[in-house]
């Protein structure tokens, strides 16, 4: 997919929503956890009951593997699923991803080559050789950790330099790797008014934001800061969407939560565009 | 295990040595090739042939994933192998793993909690709540990424920031999370020099040492700078020892390799501990 496409979907659909597909089995309502495949069919009926209000799935590849080869065949049925469902939609495999080229060529191999993702994940630590590997595949995308949501951002990321922070560095230095079509930037919602900051680094790319719902931040600062010619966000929301409920109707409140986020998104779009 | 019970192995085989176990199926030879399962049988040779002249073996994750279902299932095979064979022997996930500490908790338990590693590799980038999550499993460690042995090393590792790089700033601030029971680093053999820095912020850590061999780093240097009171070192080779032939001996020759470089280890050990 290309920036334009996205964009499209994000007019069409009026949202810029992408949904955190982020399972733990222990969360799971009970009417699910006596299916065959739990993962999956809480997945799917996630999918089922949201994909109407999104234009981006984002399945955190932590909650997989943490259940061994069952948790990854459910990974596995869950993209094919989307897939399938519409075209599409967007698949970020969330897996944070970053190795020695010879390696990091072996990982685009395995979420670009051996399931249909879209775009995957990638930490800057390791430079360049890390990252161009998930940049040869035509239509196919690399997020780069700029400025993430968790408390321990503040480590590193704001590192002083020569007249530039750590995340700064990461945003000029990278975008010499790609393009605006194979390149996007995580930036967490809840640093918000950061966002005004990085268009100035980086006015053209898409930005992936976490951290709206349960980490804090604000949709509506998001969209004020972060928009661009091409909205550029999509934003992403895990468990305000998917554990909302914990009974047999989760996943109809998945799907008003998700609803909610999407009304509110078609507003700031409306402000922007002509949707 | 505890660095002493590394330190005891490491006299007791009179090696530094950790064998990378990273399959490719297109280099692997005609004669596993037919095999059921060829990655773990190419595997259990590897292993048959070098474990009495290693103390670690580290099988890098990217290259399981990048086969799906059956390399994620061989990857768990030669673990258990490995672990049956000889539960002394030090089993690293070569993963670079890093997310939000939620999600961190789960990568961990798809390490410890599934299968019995005894250390992951962490990309630091995302600070300590990304990094803790691993250290909380009694006799596990997590190794961070400190200096690595590619050329994208330099576009970030070294951003200099008030009296110290990254690097040295992730070396001086990590080490307050763990201890040296379950904390090590990866400092890459193509940097030996900078050993010799690295020991004056973290004299007691283990530290991880990929790039002999292949990457063109100097075992000889790696020892002079970067050995301490207990070693301190696990020295890695991939592709120098487990490609080094590709006939029906590739066995025997892995076995040969790992063998002078053990021999070559004993020296430098002799030159310090009673061995």
């Amino acid at each position: 997919m290309t920036s334009r496409d996205i964009f499209q979907q994000i007019l069409k659909k009026k949202s810029f929503l992408c949904v955190g597909l982020d399972p733990e089995i222990s969360k799971l309502p009970a009417c699910v956890a006596d299916a065959e495949d739990p993962i999956f069919e809480f997945n799917r009926r996630i999918i089922d009951a949201t994909h109407s209000y999104t234009v981006a799935y984002k399945p955190n590849f932590a909650f997989y593997e943490s259940y061994g080869p069952r948790g990854m065949a459910a990974l596995d049925r869950t993209v094919r699923y989307i897939n399938k469902l519409d075209t599409n939609i967007f698949i970020i495999a969330d897996a944070k991803r970053g190795d020695i080229g010879n390696t990091s060529k072996m990982y685009a191999r395995a979420v670009f080559g051996e399931m249909p993702f879209d775009a995957v994940t990638v930490a800057p630590y390791m430079g360049e050789d890390s990252v161009t590997p998930f940049l040869s595949y035509p239509g196919k995308w690399a997020i780069i950790l700029a400025l993430t949501s968790n408390r321990g951002a503040d480590d590193f990321q704001y590192h002083p330099g020569t007249g530039q922070r750590l995340f700064e560095k990461v945003l000029n230095v990278s975008q010499r790797w790609g393009t605006t079509d194979n390149l996007m930037y995580v930036v967490g919602a809840t640093r918000a008014e950061m966002l005004a900051d990085i268009r100035k680094i980086v006015p053209d790319h898409f930005l992936l934001v976490p951290g709206v719902g349960a980490q804090g931040g604000s949709l509506e600062e998001v969209a004020r800061y972060g928009m661009n010619s091409q909205c550029g966000l999509l934003v992403n929301s895990s468990r305000g969407i998917i554990y909302a409920d914990s009974t047999d109707r989760f996943d109809i409140v998945a799907g008003e939560k998700a609803r909610e986020m999407q009304e509110e998104m078609a507003i700031y779009l409306a402000g922007r565009f002509k949707v």
